[in-house]
């Protein structure tokens, strides 16, 4: 992947593509909440904006992704069937598109996918096939299930339907709140960074004359998108141990990559402690239960002042939307983060 | 206050004190989201519109009624200040609504109140006056807190002005969701107890045709209001000890009592372990943050098909609206609740 050169990838969606997949999306997806809480507000001496994708069906943007690029897949295709890799909100999001739409979905997840995840699959419906990554190999897997190769392969993040569907979170929120300064977004794949990174570049197009920012922002111990950022080149790292499981993919892919590289303002990292302290906060003030990569944003902004010197060099803007990715957090997790 | 009779109280407020309450709100509460869940929807067989008055300001509906109540006093009164007596949501709601008009705000709190509850009021710049409950006399300190008199007194419930407040939010409820059979509200002191069911009295009459029933809900533990309504006469507790704090009233008061007895269709309590269930799966499935009497409408849903035959002999209506009252919960208390 190391090797990938942007001028190899191909077929980047663009604004357009996320305002068609908004067409698709409606009525079928929640225009999920936009909520503000006065106290971090006040506190950051900003106006923050939290689009709530906690609220979204299967509690995370990843319906989005999942709804656009299933249901541009052909009747003949829908016949046979699906196929995703996923130990998190991806094969929730698949399976339940494929229970909506009435298509026969098979997920494959790893055996130490928690245990609630699995259930939630299978409550919508998907078979899912358990695999063993520490002895056996996904692709090799992925051969086996899909022996015929006819099930569609649903991507979690590389692929250009799954990204225009994605960046409909943050159409709806640049529609509702006008003249952001900024828009933060978590980063694991990419696709909900990019996604959003298209569409404010397309609203600075068309309205803003260039005036809102994107912001991406990884644990410290998951930077390989803010590595391959700031070398140019995507960058693969080892399993990071963050409690952001949802941050945890070793690239980001190619299309996500020149996506990022062309739109995004600024990637920032934060510090476990900072994702733990917004967790909380999202908890108390804002009375939203958050999982920890969705917490992302509200982290990067506690860290800002000390980032703003260091790395940023510019002040806390005034307007802020931030993409909360999603809720989906085991009450143990939940549990240890509200103790300390 | 058991001698009280119906024909003593006086000044009830009604359905047009409501609509007058929400002109005064308008652009000074938040319309708070109504949410669903398809997952509590699949497991009760119905629709429930959950309206979240936790992502009211200062997280509860209490916001409602002080506003409304403070706004009404005349230019001489809000320049010599307001008094209350609280140690939940109501010191906050009142501090938060000094606040805003710049009003003086005396709060007499117990000793014994939540920590984090305290922190707030004074946050909100009120002045916080502590008495110990088993020592000292609440009359006798507000003789001295309020020794010439002057300063308006807010009470937490049995005013006409607070209860054409609390009675806002299901009003904005009924106007959101069309034709809900049945809005469920939970009973402390009965302000938003009565004041919803004046709204729902009112759209019977104007638009229903009697179609929405009321029913308001009770900690088993605090069953003071339900005894009332039954007995027909007002009933007084002793200090009952339920998780859900805001319920903590030794009696409602005769202007609820009135209201309710009036225009509640039906009156039921539920166990702590139900009421913990539901901020579980208000947690879990719904995303939000929500207190123990908040969660009394989603807990007496899951009480209800066992009450079904003992008590109410009719089975649960397909469309129901449940007013979430807050969610101002410790994180103790919901680590406790979690751990279950």
């Amino acid at each position: 992947m190391d090797n990938l050169t942007i001028s190899e990838s191909s077929n980047l969606p663009n604004y357009d593509d996320v305002c068609s997949a908004a067409k698709r999306l409606e009525n079928h997806s929640i225009v999920t909440p936009v909520l503000t809480s006065e106290r971090i507000n006040q506190r950051l001496g900003a106006e923050v904006y939290f689009k709530c994708e906690n609220l979204q069906h299967i509690g995370a943007f990843k319906f989005r992704g999942a709804f656009n690029a299933i249901s541009k897949l052909s009747d003949a295709q829908k016949k046979i069937g699906v196929l995703a890799f996923s130990s998190g909100n991806h094969a929730q999001a698949v399976a339940r598109v494929c229970q909506i739409m009435d298509i026969k979905a098979t997920i494959v997840m790893p055996n130490n996918a928690p245990l609630i995840k699995r259930k939630n699959t299978e409550s919508y419906g998907a078979t899912v096939i358990e695999y063993d990554p520490l002895s056996e190999n996904r692709e090799e897997i992925a051969k086996h299930v899909n022996a015929n190769n006819d099930l569609a392969l649903i991507p979690p993040f590389n692929h250009t339907d799954v990204i225009s569907g994605q960046g409909t979170a943050a159409l709806e929120l640049m529609k509702e709140i006008k003249d952001l300064n900024l828009i933060i977004a978590p980063c694991g794949g990419g696709g909900l960074l990019s996604g959003t990174a298209l569409v404010v570049n397309g609203f600075n197009e068309k309205e803003y004359g260039g005036h809102c920012k994107v912001m991406g922002v990884e644990p410290k111990k998951a930077d390989d998108a803010t590595r391959s950022f700031q070398q140019g080149k995507i960058i693969t790292i080892d399993y990071p141990d963050t409690i952001a499981d949802g941050t945890q993919t070793l690239s980001i892919g190619d299309i996500t990559f020149e996506l990022i590289t062309k739109y995004v303002d600024e990637m920032i990292t934060v510090s476990e402690d900072s994702i733990k302290q917004a967790v909380r906060m999202l908890f108390h003030d804002l009375k939203q239960v958050v999982e920890p990569s969705g917490a992302l944003g509200l982290a990067a902004l506690l860290s800002y002042k000390e980032l703003n010197y260091k790395e940023l060099k510019q002040a806390l803007p005034k307007k802020i939307g931030v993409i909360i990715s999603g809720g989906n957090i085991d009450s143990k997790v939940m549990r240890m983060i509200l103790e300390q």
